[in-house]
């Protein structure tokens, strides 16, 4: 696997299971939600997924669109598809979107690298 | 037609024709973008509505929201659909958008009431 | 009681049953946890009102200061305190704080005068 | 002098004396740079103007954009100036700037018929 | 002294020290201003610190949770106290908080490494 | 060349490529549209680059920042027009402005050193 995803997979499962070891009921409810708000239901997981990656975009949290990015390649979206959802992201966030657009298609590439 | 509905629509088209008489060439091209973003491409133009819609949400941008509903509910996008939309944009932008998720949910009732 | 407390109110009370009746799961937990959130904890329930209404205030969400600033005048806590924390988030924020610290100050003399 | 401007100044007035009345040495002093943070230095006044216009209509600030606005309009900033600023502050923010721009546009009509 | 700890605050007096030589009058206010609003006032220290960490988290800056941290740190704010304020954070602020969180839980434990 | 200045440039411009090369519509346009929003016209080049940086500012995209900071090096504004810029983005924008200060600061200091 590529070097910068397993890396960024190590430190948020590792600080994940901290942050969850202090049993914060508010904060363990959030991560609960955030697992179940991408499952099925009236929209698909693939539609799902790509809300979430431009909600992260256009909020410019970078780790927050790797781990969409990820799970988009995972449950198969192509590149096609993920671009064009951060084009939307770009056209509604403005140019301060565009560094992180960079980091996105760095990450998408590493993705692609770990086959 | 809805009161409202009509009223947000009216103010957008008259303001839009004042700055787009003013022939700023950044101004005029970011709105031809904007027509052209939602266009069928990669994704369809019922998902594209959707990314629209929950990055118009997480950035709290109540007329960009108004516009979003407006298109998907004219596309035939299911109240379920889009409440499922508005619903990871709340978790990912917070409680902070729990005000816009209430005008959104009277301007949705305002759709259905235009009929 | 003042109109404009009670106006408040009342539309956040009517369109929060509406949010509610329509059963997203998502949605009504957040709005679970926002109740939770408060209450008493490692931090008592004032320290907490005055974070909520910090956080809504830098990140300008005048419904979501409006429903801190209620909360904070019920459970006594004093327009001193109020301003102090708003003057850490005017300054935390900066100056586009300012606006919404109007209409802050405007919100809690109609709770005074609600007496 | 138009409406709209009238009853924006009014209620700045207004809510900043009795914000002002209140003694918090924060928030008074914030005003009080905000008032030297725009006069003449190593840039000139008309600069400086429209920095803090981009500034607010980046951050979608209406209020704030209403303000630098009417000075601009005072300072003797020409529309095609103001625009070209507002341009840059929508390509940089994207196009949730643009219900701010109407409002912007709007604005600056009421100042120019104030004469 | 944790390295991360050291570091950071090697880097921050560093800069801040070429920024203050620099003699900009507004940016020297508002360094002063930011010393002068967390003293004890209507509002006790560590209630302040906390108000200042969660206007930080929301906005998701991590210097400044960083460096709010260090000082609720210091001035004996428990970790359970400092967790309930980021659990609001998180809450209002949504999940794109929760990368800042990660590094929040890191940072406290370099600050408690440092004994 | 400095070298925070070079590896700044040489992966923007990488990443840029790639992202170009993808041939995605919306997304060459907004980057064509970024190169000619700073173009001369009715503001000058030098009022229109501060334009950009303090948007960039106050929005807090480090990368936009360096790239405004290169760019008003490179066509003359002094130090001294740059941090009176900046400054307005403090006080509009707030302390969480101040780490980014901090890093424009570092990236002026590079682009000096590299004469």
């Amino acid at each position: 696997m590529s070097d910068s995803v397993t890396e960024f997979n190590d430190y948020r499962s590792r600080m994940n299971e901290k942050i969850l070891a202090d049993n914060n009921k508010i904060i363990k409810r959030i991560f609960n939600l955030d697992t179940n708000a991408y499952a099925e239901g009236a929209l698909d997981v693939k539609t799902k997924e790509l809300l979430g990656l431009v909600a992260s975009a256009v909020l410019r949290c970078d780790d927050c669109v790797k781990y969409h990015l990820e799970t988009s390649y995972k449950i198969g979206l192509s590149k096609d598809e993920v671009v064009e959802a951060l084009s939307i992201a770009t056209l509604v966030g403005g140019t301060i979107v565009i560094p992180h657009l960079r980091r996105a298609y760095e990450f998408w590439d590493a993705l692609e690298q770990q086959g």
